[in-house]
C-alpha cells in the first residue's frame, strides 16, 4: 500500500538476534539479492557485537557491488526496547552487557549511510505487513512465539509505535493474574504460559514427575539438550500426551489472548510466527483460532478476521527493516 | 488537533441511552448553547424511542433559531455496536427490540440535515479527548465503568475503529479465565468483574452471607433498591468493609486492564469514566494506576502515562456526537 523503496538503489536490513546476525541486500523491487549470516557472540560485550553487525553487513553487501554504489540506508532490528527517533536501545536481556546504547548513530558512522533501528518484533511484523501474511490488510497484530513471545502492532498501513516506542508488548500482557512467575519478574504474563521457555518449564516439571518419556528421550538426544521448536514437533508426531497436554495449555492463553487483542483494537488479521509456529503450522493455530472466536465479543463479520501463520519465516525481520530504512528516509526527507 | 467546526453554524449532538435521551446543540466554538432531555421509553419499541430522538432534537434546537438556521449536521451515539459508514445499529441490549435498525438514514430523513451514528462510548471518548480530560494528547484510551464498562480508543488524534467498527469493547477483554459468568455469556471479561453490576452481584452475596449491614441499609433505603453509583458512595465515606472489598477487587482488574493495554497499545493516557468513577473520583482511581504501574512491561518514562477522571461527565457523549458529525461531513466532503 506504501510505494516501497522509490527509484533505484538498494536497503540493507539487519536482525540482530541473541545468537545470530543476519544482513540482507533489499533492492528496490524488494528481493533479497544477497545475504550473510554470523554468529552473535554476545559474551563478547556490545563493542565486538557492533563490529561484527558491521562485519557481517559488509558480507552481504560485497557481493552486489552495483548494488552497493547505490545503498540508500540501512535498518536494524534489536532485541530490545528502542528510541526509534535517535537510534537508542535500552538493555537488551539477550545481549551480555547491553545498557543504553546509541545503536543507531554508531552503526551509521561505521556504514556510512543513513541507519534507523527498530525492535526485531516491531519489524518482523513490518515485514509480514509489506511482504509476507499481512499484504493486503490495514490493521493488523503480529504475534512471534520462541523463547519468549513478542508482538507489533500495524494501524492504517503503518507500524504503531505508541507514546514511548513501546506499542506491541503482547507477551506481557497478562492472562492470568497471580499465574506463573514471568522472566520479566511479574505474574501471569502471556509470556510465563504460552512461550517455548514456560512450555519447556512445565514439560520438565512433568518429567520430573515420571510422566513424557517420549519428549524426555528426545531432549536428552537433541544437540543443545533443550525443548527447541524441533523437538516439540518430534514430540508432537509421536503423540507424547505430556507434550499434547502442555501445548494446549499454551494455545488457550495464545487464543485468550487473540481474543483480548481482537476486542480491544479490531484488527482485520493476527499473524503468528516464530519457532514454535514454524514447526507444528496450522496444527498449532487451529485451537488458538477457536478458543480466540469463541471469545470475541463482536460476532459480526467475525468470520473475516484471519488468525494465519506468518510466511517469510527468519526473514521478516530483514524485510522489515529494510522497509524501516525507507520510510524514515522519506519521513526525514519529508519533514 | 483537529479543526472542529469550522466556520459558521451549529452541529447537534445527541446521546442515546437505555434510560434518557440527551440533546444538545453545539457552537462553532465547541458550547453547549442549549439542551433537551426526555426519557427513552425504550420498552416502547424503536419506531416510539426514533420519535423521541427526533422530538428532543427538536427541543433542543428550538431556542436556539439563529443556530437552528445554520444547523449544519448532527451526530448520534448510540448504546450499540454501530456501523458508522452506513449508520446501521445492530441489536442494543438495552434498548427493547432493536435488532438491526437504519438508525441514521431514518433519523435524517426525519431531522433534514445530514446525520451520522457511532457507538456512545466511542463518542464519551471523543468528547473526552477533543474537550475533556485528554485534551493535548496524541493516543489514548477511555475507559467507562458503569453498569457495564465500556471504552474507545484514540489513535493519531481520531478515533481509531478497526476493521469491523468494533474496537474498544475493553469490557469483554477477558482478565480471568474461567472468572465470573459476564452478561455476554462468556466467562471471566472485564465486565464480569469491575462493572457496577458485577460489584452489585458480589455486594449482594456477602449481604446473603450476613456481612454489609451498612451497605445493606443503605442499598434498602435508596430509590431504585439498587447498588447505584451514589450508594457505593455512601457505603465507601461509612468504610462498610464488605463495599471496600468488593471495590478493591474490582480496582484490581481494572489495574490489569490498564496494564494490558499499555503494554499492548502504549497510549499517552487512559481516561476512566462513568458513574462509579465521577462518585469516588481519585479515590477509585489511585489503587487501579498503582496496579497498572506495577505491571508495565517497559518502565521508560512509565510516569509520563498518565491515567485520569473523565471531566465531562454526562456531556461527554454529545459533544463527541458533535464532533463525529462535523468530522464525517469533512470526511464526506473530501471523498
Amino acid at each position: 500500500m506504501t510505494e516501497l523503496f522509490e527509484g533505484q538503489g538498494c536497503w540493507l536490513g539487519v536482525d540482530l538476534g541473541g545468537t545470530k546476525i543476519l544482513a540482507a541486500v533489499v533492492d528496490a523491487d524488494g528481493n533479497i539479492v544477497s545475504q550473510a549470516k554470523q554468529r552473535t557472540m554476545a559474551d563478547m560485550g556490545p563493542d565486538s557485537v557492533i563490529e561484527r553487525i558491521v562485519d557481517t553487513a559488509r558480507k552481504a553487501i560485497e557481493p552486489h557491488e552495483t548494488c552497493a554504489e547505490v545503498l540508500v540506508a540501512a535498518g536494524v532490528g534489536a532485541p530490545a526496547p528502542v528510541d526509534v527517533a535517535i537510534g537508542t536501545v535500552y538493555g537488551a536481556p539477550n545481549l551480555a552487557g547491553w545498557g543504553e546504547i546509541d545503536l543507531g548513530p554508531r552503526l551509521e558512522e561505521a556504514l556510512g549511510i543513513p541507519t534507523f533501528v527498530d525492535n526485531d518484533v516491531n519489524l518482523g511484523t513490518l515485514g509480514e505487513f509489506e511482504r509476507g501474511a499481512g499484504q493486503g490488510t490495514r490493521h493488523m497484530v503480529g504475534v512471534f512465539v520462541g523463547t519468549g513471545v513478542g508482538g507489533g502492532v500495524i494501524v492504517d498501513g503503518r507500524l504503531f509505535r505508541g507514546f514511548r516506542d513501546s506499542a506491541g508488548e503482547v507477551g506481557h500482557m497478562i492472562v492470568l493474574p497471580n499465574g506463573p512467575l514471568c522472566g520479566c519478574g511479574r505474574r501471569g504474563c502471556l509470556e510465563a504460559l504460552a512461550s517455548r521457555t514456560a512450555m519447556e518449564r512445565d514439560i520438565r516439571a512433568g518429567i520430573d514427575a515420571g510422566r513424557g518419556a517420549n519428549v524426555a528421550q528426545l531432549i536428552a538426544s537433541s544437540k543443545r539438550q533443550r525443548l527447541t521448536s524441533g523437538v516439540i514437533k518430534k514430540a508432537v508426531d509421536a503423540g507424547d500426551e505430556l507434550t499434547l497436554e502442555v501445548i494446549d495449555r499454551a494455545q488457550f492463553y495464545l487464543g485468550i489472548l487473540v481474543a483480548n487483542i481482537v476486542n480491544f483494537f479490531d484488527p482485520q488479521m493476527v499473524v503468528f510466527g516464530g519457532g514454535v509456529v514454524e514447526a507444528l503450522g496450522d496444527r498449532f493455530l487451529e485451537p488458538i483460532r477457536q478458543t480466540a472466536r469463541a471469545n470475541f465479543k463482536q460476532e459480526r463479520d467475525a468470520d473475516q478476521i484471519r488468525i494465519v501463520p506468518a510466511i517469510l519465516g527468519d526473514y521478516a525481520a530483514v524485510h522489515g527493516a529494510a522497509i524501516l530504512a525507507s520510510q524514515q528516509l522519506a519521513q526525514s526527507a519529508a519533514s
